[in-house]
């Protein structure tokens, strides 16, 4: 039944029902944590045979190159090919660094900052107060990255075929707009896929700032839940050839959630203009990546079409778990009209929508009864949910009884906050 | 004999047998290449056991830390403790990073340029023309980093004990000098270890900015050559520590020239107050570092004991190398007077000086013939060296019958430069 609909009585005999199930959730003394998308122990258990890609000097060479040495501040080519392969790119348009691609796009952005994104462009950092535009809910980590610069954050809404093109079209007529963060595929938190119209636009957007850049963190590229169903990422870089405008395309991924995240291997794309203008700032920042490790992903999953059949496996892992989530929700809350969520077909979230001005308190009742969720606002710049109705549910990591308990408690928790916000808005 | 006290016809009949010998060396048509401080592969092979420190997922854990998964910026625990004790300094000092100390610098510097060294500093980019000490001869990569940075280098002479005290002295009364650049131990390419009193003079400097800050690129901290007599550095920490001068030191090392320089772990280690403020502006740059890669080095190493006896089985590779160097300029300068040079006790350089005015075409001419050194002047900021005599000789690399060639062809290529010269000036 739906709630917005109950009489006073009802909605007092549900939150009295609700108090008692929280409270006996509060004794069983429970620590849970869906903060962050991280890959369970099982899916990280999958990749032992990593750790033996490499076991003898000999193994350490490829071609001529002695990857234990210094150099190659690319990244080896063979790490180059495949990446370029997963993202649909040349190898001369890919640089593959480290374990982290935040780190990546962190550098980026500092060097964009410091000198520019091209030769003769000027530095961000003497060009006033710049902006980046966020779609919304969106993941943290890039907002902090802006914060942390001081560059002026924009909400722009997401929609069910990803961002709302329309707001950034116009937008980007300011010239002080000099970027925008996404997650094209699968993306953090809501799970949608950008569909073939929405990556043409951006590949035609003509932004009023020549220094302006698309940052396409393409971190779920292979990271289906469902084969059968899984959603195509119309190629960005090759909409942007068609228009001539590779050079406003930043993209990245990594290995973090393939192989390991504290052992993986990252990688930034764009045009050659861009990688050429990169590496040569780069060759200063480091004589070269850990090449001993990008080697043992080569060697280990040999190439593009190794990684992809690869994720099937992760996939039987991380179903289960996104089923108990979802299977909870429908359960609980069914017609209930308090909530709503979506049905991800890959990447690691699910994107949870109270009633407005509950989000904030369900968590808070929710980490004193011993589960962690993301902060609540997380989700959107400087941390404020302008309705403080978001949530972002990370299953991957507990296991599928631990979620099942989780979420129990969850749903507890936003019935709990509901049933209380309906009623001290109850008119009759 | 010495060559400045000979007469015209002796430096002729020289200068005609050096040209005949450099032209066979020609025909021989060499590749040799001594530019850089790389590890020759027979060292690499040393570390094997390195690549099959974790083969299974149990070894993957230390503790409860699962070093596949996300995590901890500042890196284990126990790689922070095994630096600590290598460079004398308390874990909660140090942060470990990944495979390149070179990149621990550079991001110092932008963190340095970008906010500020510390909380109420003003970006060193807010502060008109900075400036940075430079004791010459020195580390061509520290230089590139000023450079890209348009951070003016001052020279500071390289003196037997260490850089010249009494004009660092000087020259850090004007606030816009920011910073100095050190390789303390084994200098690169002096050889030089810094004495007591130089260490203690830099802990008690009272520069004129405040957020003057010390580069201690303790690179060669446990690369020694001869065990018998090897040179102590004054643990500079420590004398700051007397003094409560901790905040103007960022100390550096890594692995590179221990284990593999493409899949090493670095270090960088600075008082609790400037770790505490790179630790909170680096975990928005990164999650975390390759953390299954520290714990490599970890279950290899054991300690900094095991660290530093390990060394020695690299010094058993390096030491013919150098004595070939050494012992060929011995016999081909002797007292001619045309050319100085160092015997290192550790490290990876000999520094070797010609007469004025000839590094640069000595260079050329071994270029030419097939032997690759350093670009002359690279020992200098901007690549000038004033008097263009240093050439930095990098001896790990080559095997020792390379390196026998191609000292001899150094040679050849010094004294004719050498006669050249002293005959364009000849006066009777």
């Amino acid at each position: 039944m739906n709630y917005l609909e109950m009489n006073r009585e009802q909605l007092l005999a549900l939150h009295d029902k609700y108090t008692q199930q929280y409270q006996s959730f509060k004794l069983q003394g429970l620590t849970l944590d869906m903060s962050r998308g991280k890959p369970g122990p099982e899916q990280l258990d999958m990749s032992e045979a990593m750790l033996t890609a490499i076991t003898s000097n000999a193994d350490c060479y490829t071609g001529k190159t002695d990857c234990r040495n210094y150099g190659i501040v690319d990244g080896l080519l063979e790490a180059r090919e495949m990446f370029a392969e997963i993202l649909g790119v040349e190898p001369a348009e890919v640089i593959c660094g480290g374990n982290s691609s935040l780190n990546m796009m962190y550098d980026t952005v500092m060097r964009a900052w410091v000198f520019g994104v091209a030769k003769g462009e000027k530095p961000w950092s003497q060009q006033g107060q710049i902006k980046f535009l966020c779609p919304v809910p969106g993941y943290d980590r890039h907002f902090g990255i802006c914060e942390q610069f001081g560059i002026e954050m924009i909400n722009v809404d997401m929609l069910e075929d990803g961002p709302d093109m329309d707001a950034v079209e116009e937008l980007i007529k300011d010239p002080q707009v000099k970027g925008i963060w996404c997650v094209p595929k699968h993306s953090n938190p809501t799970g949608v896929t950008y569909s073939d119209e929405v990556v043409r636009r951006f590949a035609a957007l003509k932004p009023a700032a020549s220094d302006f850049r698309i940052f396409w963190d393409n971190a779920y590229c292979v990271h289906e839940l469902y084969f059968d169903r899984c959603p195509q990422l119309l190629n960005l870089m090759e909409e942007c050839r068609k228009l001539g405008s590779e050079d406003m395309v930043y993209q990245y991924t990594s290995t973090s959630k393939i192989s390991f995240p504290g052992g993986g291997v990252s990688a930034f794309a764009s045009s050659e203009r861009n990688i050429h203008h990169a590496k040569k700032l780069m060759s200063v920042q480091s004589i070269g990546p850990d090449k001993l490790n990008q080697l043992r992903h080569i060697r280990f999953f040999k190439n593009a079409a190794g990684v992809k059949e690869y994720m099937k496996k992760h996939a039987e892992f991380l179903r289960p778990k996104f089923e108990v989530v979802i299977n909870n929700m429908e359960r609980y809350f069914g017609d209930s009209g308090i909530a709503t969520w979506n049905k991800p077909t890959g990447g690691y979230f699910i994107n949870f929508n109270t009633l407005e001005g509950c989000a904030s308190k369900v968590a808070q009742l929710a980490k004193e009864a011993g589960l962690i969720l993301t902060t609540a606002g997380a989700t959107f710049p400087y941390g404020k949910d302008p309705k403080d109705c978001n949530l972002r549910i990370a299953p991957s990591y507990p296991s599928t009884s631990e979620l099942d308990m989780a979420i129990r408690l969850l749903c507890v928790c936003v019935k709990l906050v509901s049933t209380e916000k309906l009623l001290a808005e109850y008119k009759d």
